[in-house]
């Protein structure tokens, strides 16, 4: 009797990277290799689904497990990631015939896609495959966003790595204001990212804490900016405290709606100048108080530094790839491993399944109770929540005083199509 | 016969703050007490030389082993620093004579005084105060300064911890941008300080190796900006690799000699708004390629960073201080305890003596064949001494996910004089 030959599996990575989306597929491909009997080979999608749709796969298999292991410690999609949402069946038929196709050719019959929201829309369309059209296939989204705002899952990996950088610099570049403030800078400002949500500002407060008090001021998305509120903050906190440092979210509005980085700025020739909203931040500082002040904008910095990762953040990125690999052997489709808080103190969580359909399209918000009365800072509430997942660290190897991140061969598979795809 | 009572010592911070300068404060503080028969008590300035002028003294012995253990991990100045710098004694006669006061009533025979360039002209200054007005002190300059311009010593502690972080957060940001670069993000820019000379730009360099190749290109201040050149190397490098990587110095000027971070912007209202260089440059490859960047400004978080400081740069920082004591120990003034490079390969250095008058007011500029012919990059003699400046992992104590950075009591020291002095 012939032997079946076990399905392979597709993986791929989408949308921004993070400091430990690859220790995603270091848990997903550790974990396939684990059950060669039911899964055959991972092909690695390069640059994300579009790899799918070219049909241009990476063998993972032709890396060593050593490289495979390297992933949990290096940032970045080692893939390629890519920003490119899949359309609705009705719109582009096309591109899902197409998967179909290349899917079929190659035998893949597990579908594992880490991303964040409109990941797991695509993700949510490919599980449908089998009933829309005949293609038995099983999808499993692997959570992964800076923004933390997945729903069900209780935080999105990626998101700790950035709340501990964040801290860490705002606590470190506060010292230095500190020791500056006599004669010199008295305000910092630091911009991170959170376009919609006040997430990763938020943990700039973590900045401050009991032992080390620093008077952070965060400027959140949820908030409506308030200059003369803002400015009458800062001045009471430099005289109380003789500097203040200020969090500002890149996604911070004005009173008339828009984007508070968004100042109409031109050069000396008249065009148009795209800036930051740090900048923005500090010229109020500048022309309403006549402070000192110094400007940073975090930016790729902050999802890419891997050498100060969170443990937990690390620890729960693995392990959504590796139950993403398991719920597949279980047999579910359209499911997303979820992180699910079990207690707080000791901090202690499991994974959990989540419905797909009730995770693509919903923006999880931060809660109001996590916002401070005032405006400007977090609560008990908010600072609970996010300390555990900053917890711990977990440094990469270092090689001539560089951290030591593996690049993989990322063979190609042999295509199989005989017509190419553009998309 | 009665005993006589040892000298006390001060020792004060001075200018921009660093990773590592509590490092050489530590190394002070604890060698001076091993020697209490020789030196009394280690009072040191409240912000900088102000402390001294104004007697405001911190009587660090109030301080226990495990705190001032501590201040070799922690970033900023400990006792606070200040920009200040004292005139001549012919144009102010009035601020050398409170000196003698304060240094008189406090029984005080040493002065240790740890910063850059500028500091090492008031540390001259004051260490003739036994020639020129009779008093007798011994002045040692601690070397300090993230902009590594100061003669004779091989390199400047502090400068190994900036250019370590740069080094990584650029690998870390590059690689992240390799991950983006097929749908999304080609061009990554990141500023760094260094406004007269590009040693911090240099250290960019360093992110890539010879096992990890990056595209990175340096603007360095040493060469003038020439859009064109400019902007057709990253053309050239985005076709090469798909992606490139910027590290461009607060201090680079364009042809007209202006700095380019100088665009003479105005908002809305024609204010005039300061920005940095970085979204100056994304400015250009977005009007001249139409590609998409993402620029990042590090800012003070380059030079408070100790979380990634390098073990090289700690180790030195407090081998500085250290011997700055045993020097006053010897007799020696108008000194500054240099750092010598013995060997590369592998990398060995010592300490030696470096007098004062060859320190103050000379400006170390990066040597011309460090640059590489095109101006974009670093050459290999460049490479060959930046390598070991950035060796080692020295990692701060942790908890909760937070380094554990120390805030001393700095008690002040009672006042002895009657009359308070303006500065």
């Amino acid at each position: 009797m012939p032997k079946i030959k076990p399905k392979n599996a597709f993986y791929a990575q989408s949308g921004g990277v993070t400091a430990v989306i690859n220790a995603s597929a270091c848990g997903v491909i550790e974990t396939a290799r684990k059950h060669k009997n039911k899964i055959g080979r991972v092909y690695a999608g390069r640059n994300g689904i579009i790899g799918a749709l070219t049909e241009d796969l990476i063998d993972t298999n032709r890396e060593n497990a050593r490289s495979i292991a390297a992933l949990r410690h290096t940032p970045s999609g080692a893939f390629g990631s890519c920003r490119y949402k899949l359309k609705s069946l009705e719109e582009n038929r096309r591109e899902y015939q197409r998967l179909i196709e290349v899917f079929e050719a190659h035998n893949i019959g597990y579908f594992f896609y880490n991303g964040g929201g409109d990941s797991a829309d695509t993700c949510l369309k490919v599980s449908q495959l089998s009933e829309t059209m005949g293609y038995p296939i099983q999808a499993i989204h692997v959570p992964k966003t800076v923004d933390n705002d997945l729903p069900i899952t209780d935080n999105c990996p990626g998101f700790g790595s950035v709340a501990k950088y964040i801290a860490v610099s705002t606590r470190e570049a506060s010292f230095d204001v500190a020791s500056m403030a006599k004669t010199s800078t008295k305000v910092f400002i630091i911009e991170v990212m959170g376009r919609h949500a006040g997430w990763i500002a938020a943990a700039g407060g973590l900045a401050s804490s009991e032992d080390t008090p620093i008077p952070v001021l965060i400027l959140f998305p949820e908030v409506r900016f308030d200059r003369q509120k803002f400015i009458d903050r800062v001045d009471q906190l430099v005289k109380q405290h003789g500097y203040v440092s200020v969090v500002v979210s890149e996604g911070v509005k004005g009173p008339e709606g828009r984007f508070l980085s968004d100042q109409g700025l031109t050069d000396a020739f008249g065009h148009a100048q795209l800036g930051g909203v740090a900048p923005v931040v500090a010229n109020m500082v500048k022309q309403d108080l006549d402070l000192k002040y110094h400007w940073a904008v975090a930016d790729y910095l902050q999802r890419a530094a891997r050498h100060i990762a969170s443990k937990t953040d690390v620890e729960q990125a693995y392990a959504v790839g590796r139950e993403a690999v398991r719920l597949a052997l279980k047999g579910h489709n359209a499911v997303m491993p979820a992180i699910k808080r079990v207690s707080n103190k000791p901090y202690r969580w499991k994974i959990e399944l989540a419905p797909l359909d009730k995770v693509a399209n919903v923006e999880k918000m931060m809660p109001k109770n996590f916002i401070s009365r005032d405006g400007f800072g977090i609560t008990r509430r908010c600072r609970d929540y996010l300390a555990p997942l900053i917890r711990g660290e977990d440094y990469p190897p270092y090689a001539n005083g560089m951290p030591r991140y593996v690049r993989l061969k990322n063979l190609p598979v042999k295509k199989k199509l005989p017509h190419k795809f553009e998309v």
